[in-house]
C-alpha cells in the first residue's frame, strides 16, 4: 500500500542508501530515536503484561532485553563516536513527531489487547527490517554502511521472523485462522496504518 | 449455570430474605462492601479509558458517576444509621477475598480491551440486580428490606438493563453478530466465570 | 512564565477576541478539539482510577460526567450548527499535534501517580478558563462570543476552582505544605510546562 | 516487624527446612508458586513502563527475563520431576490467594508511580532471599535442599543486592535523602506491610 511506502521508501531513506544524507540530520535522528527507543521498550515492557501466555511473554521479554540492554546502548555509543556528547544526547527535546508515535503506541496498547498492541509495534520494527534488506542491496553509497549492517544483519532479521511469527500465533490464537474475515481485522488494520504515517512523520521530522 | 446460582442463591442471600442473617454479619458486608464499592468504581472508570466511542463512554461515564456520588454516598449513610462510625468504616481492613475480586476486575481490564472488562464487571451488576428481584418476590422477612429495595428498584433496574444494552452493542461491534461462535467467546464466558466465583467467595467471607 | 503567555495570548486566541479568525480555521479547530475531548475524557477517567479516596474519585467522577454528557455533546451541536454534517465530524482525522498532545498526557498517567497526572491534565482546563475571562473583558468582536461565553461562564469557572482546589489538596496530603521545596515539585513543573507547550502546538495547528 | 518475621519464619518455611514438609504440599505450593511467577513477572515488566531512566529499565528488563527465561521455566522442570505432567500444571486452578497477592500489586502500579510499583515488589524478592540464607545456616534436613540451594545461591542473592540498590536509587532520586521524613512514607510502608501480609497467606494457602 502507498503508506507503506511512503515510509520504507522515504526520502530519508533514500538519502541513507545514496550518501547523499547530511551528518547534521542523521545526528539529530539518532538522537531522537534514542528517545524514540526508550518510550518504545516501555511499549515492549507493557506487550509483557498484556498476555498471561508463558511463551508469548518469553519472546517480549526477549525483544525487550535486547532493546533495552543493546539497542539503547548502542546508540549511545554511536551517539559518542559521531562526536556528540552524553549530556547533548540527553539535554535534547523529543520532538512532538516522536510524542506523537510512541505515546499513540503506549496508548493502543493500555486501551486494547495483545493484538493491539502488536499491530502498532509492528511497522517500526518489520519496517525497519525491510529498510535495511532494500538498502543492502540498493545502496550506492558506504557513508551510512553501519546503520544498513544493523537493520540488514542477522541479529536484526531474526528479531523481525520472531516477531512475525509471535504476530502469527498470537492473531490466530484469539481470532480464529480466518482472521482477515473478522470483523475485528479491518481495526487492526487501520491501527497498523496509523502508526506507519507516524513513522513517516518521524522520517519528515528527522530530514527537516 | 450451578456457579451462578452459587452467587445468586447463596446462603448469605438466603438469610438476607429470611431475615435471619445476624446484624453483626451485614454490618461486616456493609463496611467490606464500601471498601468494594471504591475500587469497583476504579474498574468503571477505567472503562472509559478502554473505548473511543462517545456513546459507550457516556454509559460508563453515568454508572461510575452514580456508583461515586450516589452509591458509596448511601452506603456511608446506611452504615451510620447502623451506628458505625464513619472512622470505623475508613479502619477496616479489606479482607483478602475483597482485593482479590476487585484486584482481579481491574488487572483483567487493564491486560484485555473493552469487551474484557466488561466480561467481569457484568457478574456483579447483573447478579445484584437478579437477586434483588428474587428478594422481592420471595422474600418472608423485613429485616433487610431497604437492601432489598435498592436493588430491585426502578433505578438499579434500569442500570442493569443500560448494562446489557451496553454489553450487547460492544460485543456485536466488535466480535460480529456470530459472537457465540468465535474462538473468543469461551475465554470471554471464563471471565464471566471467575468474577462469579469471586463474588461466591465475598459472600462466603461476609458470613464468617 | 513565556511558555504560558505563549499558549494563553497565542495568536489563535487574540483573533478569538477581535474576530479575525477565519470561519473555516475555527470549524478546523472545533472538529479536532471534539476529538480532543473524547481523549481527554479518557485521561480524567484514568484520574479515577489513580486515587482511593472517595472525594478525590467524586470530583474527577464529575468533570469526567460533564465533559463526556456536556461538552462533548456540546460540540456536536455547535459543529452542525455551523453547517458541518456529523458524518464530516467523524471521518476528520486526528491531526499529529493532537495525538501527541492527548496521548502524552494518557501516558503520564499512566507511567505516574495522581498527581503527575494532575500536572499534565491542568495547562487545558486552567488556561482555557484564564483565556475566557480575558477574552470576555478585552474583547473588540462579538464573532466568537459564544465561545467566550462558554469558558468564562460561571459553570467553567466553577469547575477551575474546584480543579484548583483539586490539585491543592492532593498535592498537600502526598507531598506536604512545604511541596515547592521537595526534590519532586521541579518533575511535576517540567510536566506541566510539557503540556503547556503542547497546548501551544495544538493552536498551531488549529492556525494553519 | 512482626509481619515480616510472620512471613519469613512461617511454618511452611520451618517445615522446608527440618523436612517436615509433606510432599503433596510442596508440589500444590510448586503449581501455585508457578501460576505466581506468569503474573510477578508481568508485575516487573510493568515497572519497566513506569520509568524513563534507561539504568532503572535496564535492571528491571534484566530481572523480568531472568523470571520468564530461566526462574518460570526451573519451576517446570522441577514439577515434571516431581512426577507432575504439564498440562496438571497448566489446569491448576488459581488459588484466591494468590490471586489476592499478585493482583495487589499489579493494582499498586497501575495506581501507582515507580517506587509504589517497587514497594509491593520488594517483600517476595528480599523475603525470599533472606529465607534462603536462613535455611541455609539452620536447615536439619536435606529435603528441601535444592529449594533452598536456589534461593541462598549466588545468582539469587546478587538479584536481591541489585535490587536493594536500585530501590535505594529510585527512591532518594524521587524522596531526596531525607525519604524516612517525608509524608510520603509511611504509605509506602503500608504498601510494603499489606504486600508483606498477603505473602504469608500465600504460605497459609500452601500449608492447606
Amino acid at each position: 500500500m502507498q503508506d507503506w511506502l511512503d515510509y520504507t521508501d522515504h526520502d530519508f531513506v533514500k538519502r541513507l542508501g545514496d550518501g547523499g544524507l547530511p551528518r547534521a540530520k542523521y545526528l539529530n535522528y539518532l538522537i531522537q530515536d534514542y528517545i524514540f527507543l526508550i518510550h518504545f521498550s516501555r511499549a515492549w515492557a507493557l506487550a509483557v503484561t498484556k498476555t498471561e501466555l508463558p511463551d508469548e511473554m518469553r519472546l517480549c521479554a526477549s525483544i525487550l532485553d535486547s532493546l533495552v540492554n543493546e539497542e539503547i546502548q548502542l546508540h549511545i555509543e554511536t551517539c559518542l563516536k559521531e562526536g556528540l556528547t552524553e549530556s547533548e544526547i540527553i539535554a535534547a527535546n523529543e520532538a512532538p513527531e516522536n510524542i506523537a508515535y510512541t505515546r499513540y503506541v503506549l496508548d493502543v496498547g493500555h486501551r486494547g489487547d495483545f493484538i493491539d498492541l502488536l499491530s502498532v509495534l509492528a511497522p517500526c520494527v518489520m519496517g525497519y527490517g525491510e529498510i535495511g534488506l532494500n538498502l543492502r542491496r540498493n545502496k550506492t553509497s558506504e557513508n551510512y554502511a553501519e546503520w544498513v549492517d544493523v537493520y540488514s544483519g542477522e541479529d536484526y532479521q531474526k528479531t523481525c521472523f520472531e516477531m512475525a511469527n509471535l504476530i502469527d500465533g498470537a492473531i490466530k490464537r484469539r481470532m480464529g485462522d480466518n482472521f482477515t474475515s473478522t470483523i475485528r481485522w479491518p481495526v487492526l488494520c487501520d491501527q497498523f496504518r496509523q502508526a506507519t504515517l507516524l513513522e513517516s512523520a518521524f522520517w519528515d521530522m528527522s530530514f527537516r
